[in-house]
């Protein structure tokens, strides 16, 4: 565990960041702006905010030590995934770190099962689910009876770590769910079950909250998955009714209340057939379905979050185009030929009005490696707004231009 | 001279800028989208760059190793200022480094009696000027016979290494003029003296090049100078006619591409009391008058610069609202009792739409130490959004507000 100087000199705050992905190499674009450098605690020095942060602590957020270290003489610790054990957060806070979110707001976001049981506490619209982390015979008993009560069309999950689809498991028979539930019940992994929601699309309704209780949320965005992981999202969510959007928005803000959140929440939620929201996941951190916000909106997620844990007053949240849409570069199944930058250079050629952001990551298939934002000119519709920027994300990842268009043509 | 370790892994260029100021801090914010950390040669650690870069080389612009050093495996080198010698930019370039912009151009930047004479050459309006470069009784002689031919309204220009306001003198008598060539003269200053233009405002017309020969122009912006520095910036130009503006970008496109300049550009325009411009200052890299185009323009001059410097095709230079403002914040003549951190607060407060840009420098009076964009909501007109750029950048420079507001107020 090493550490690099602390380098600052104009008496702003130093923030540090727990986790060196993409979320905290954007965040500390912003920090720059807010006079700062993000301190990052990264498991290497080749993570994605490791390579571009003057202030990088080298250490496992397993690490209690490594954990002590990222958070000496910063103003507040800040995460940009889910992993930090809530123990070692109790402990810092313990110690007078200021951990934000809270550990007791965090805790709702590392495990599902008291989410969901403190969502519908609250009242909010959850699906029907089943708590199976208890003894194994029960736990399969009661997956079978939630499971005769709503025709087998099940979705189990693991309660902790799941993350881009991973540890979760659609299933729509009985012998299909109880075989997720014998191989996964015999490891560590803690299950529970839910009813498979019919719907329409999934949406986001992105907030953030400071400490000092204000909150702030963005327009509501639809998510497009893919494979399990999100793909492409849509800002504002096209013809969404004014009212449920309203509605959307107001949920995120009441549970980050409830919940004591503070930073950047993602509330994803279900648009069911009959034109009801049902609350599917939680994140409490800058999120996927924020990077249009980068490009799109007057402040972005991550000055936002920035403001938020230091208990800044909040940005304005306001689109700056009537659609924005954001399409991820996943890597490709087979890395192409070209290199990364002779792509961009072809992308630059062709969409001069394109906003890539890239996270200096190898490419691994389905990865996520970067991505692309498109806002529309004044009268653009969102097809033609979405097609661009997939085409865009879609040349970045595998070369291939998905309109067919050849240069070399005729 | 020490240098950081080279942490990047996704396989994209590494660009060196000399000096580590706010354009190479703001330069690496948009390093980073395109994948990349940019690698900054800098004089000290706390430098406004060097606080936020994770690549950065300790050492001085004046010394040929440490240029080399910070060259070393990057796939183009440029500035943040126009301080680097001449000879050792030639030394790079014929060692294959790829200097942009090319020390053939960078020099008309460097010395602005080549810079006059070769705009004379080109046709392009330029004040009438003389050289007083030679020896000191002929020049002294020169200037006199210039000074009666223009009725004493003169500008005495250092040739080299002016900016912000100092190198330049402006006079208007006899006397005067005479006074500061005699100080100046006797130490190692080279002067140029110039007609003083009657003139209604400043312009700047930005462009960017690249070496392939794409060229990109910004709006053209008003700048308003206090103290002989650039205090706001007005995009676009109120009121500038069309023909005016078009015949600006086009000088300055043409300029760009008959220096063989690379990167970003800004040609310093005053426009006359007869509707005329005249060229009056150059600079080939990002630029002030071009802070607007962080939040104001699809592609913002840092990102172009990079996009130039390494060859790739040019962004979209469109405004992204109406009417942008830049306003500078400047060190007070006395450091406000309130930290920068508790006024930026309060500016968050009052203004959550303000775009705010720190650079990480101590306060000096007078000193550049961050600037505030604000841009238009649709409808609102120029004094509207000048104000509260203004009213912003204002009160964190000196913790007032010029409104008189006061929140403890009634």
């Amino acid at each position: 565990m090493t550490s690099s100087p602390d380098r600052r000199s104009s008496g702003m705050p130093t923030v540090t960041m727990i986790g060196g992905g993409q979320l905290a190499r954007m965040t500390h674009q912003s920090a720059i702006a807010l006079g700062q450098c993000l301190r990052v605690l990264a498991g290497s020095a080749d993570e994605p905010a490791a390579q571009v942060s003057a202030n990088v602590v080298l250490g496992s957020h397993d690490d209690l030590d490594a954990l002590r270290a990222a958070a000496e003489g910063a103003v507040a610790l800040t995460f940009d995934h889910e992993g930090v054990p809530l123990a070692h957060l109790e402990a810092l806070e313990a110690e007078g770190v200021a951990v934000r979110p809270p550990s007791k707001a965090l805790h709702f976001a590392q495990d599902k099962l008291a989410m969901r049981t403190k969502l519908s506490e609250l009242g909010l619209p959850v699906p029907d689910f089943v708590d199976l982390s208890g003894e194994v015979g029960a736990a399969r008993s009661a997956l079978i009876a939630f499971g005769e009560s709503h025709d087998w069309q099940v979705v189990l999950k693991a309660v902790r770590g799941g993350y881009d689809g991973r540890g979760v498991w659609l299933t729509d028979n009985r012998d299909e769910a109880l075989r997720v539930f014998d191989d996964t019940s015999s490891g560590d992994t803690v299950l529970m079950a839910e009813q498979k929601v019919a719907m329409v699309r999934e949406l986001s309704a992105m907030v953030a909250r400071s400490p000092y209780g204000q909150g702030a949320a963005w327009p509501v965005v639809e998510t497009v998955q893919r494979n399990g992981q999100c793909a492409v999202v849509l800002a504002p969510a096209p013809g969404l009714d004014a009212d449920v959007a309203q509605q959307a928005q107001q949920m995120s803000l009441t549970l980050a209340e409830e919940l004591g959140a503070v930073g950047a929440m993602a509330m994803e939620l279900f648009e069911t057939t009959d034109g009801e929201l049902v609350v599917n996941e939680l994140a409490m951190r800058p999120h996927n379905s924020g990077h249009w916000t980068m490009d799109g909106a007057v402040t972005s997620q991550f000055e936002q979050h920035l403001r938020a844990v230091l208990d800044y007053p909040l940005g304005d949240t306001a689109a700056r185009a009537d659609v924005v849409v954001m399409a991820n570069i996943l890597g490709a199944p087979e890395a192409p030929q070209m290199s990364m930058d002779e792509r961009l250079h072809h992308l630059f050629a062709r969409m001069p009005e394109a906003k890539v952001h890239l996270y200096g990551k190898g490419e691994r298939p389905d990865r996520k490696i970067g991505h692309v934002n498109v806002v529309g000119r004044p009268g653009e519709g969102v097809d033609d707004v979405r097609e661009r920027a997939e085409r865009a994300a879609q040349w970045m990842s595998a070369a291939v231009w998905t309109d067919g268009w050849d240069p070399h043509a005729g």
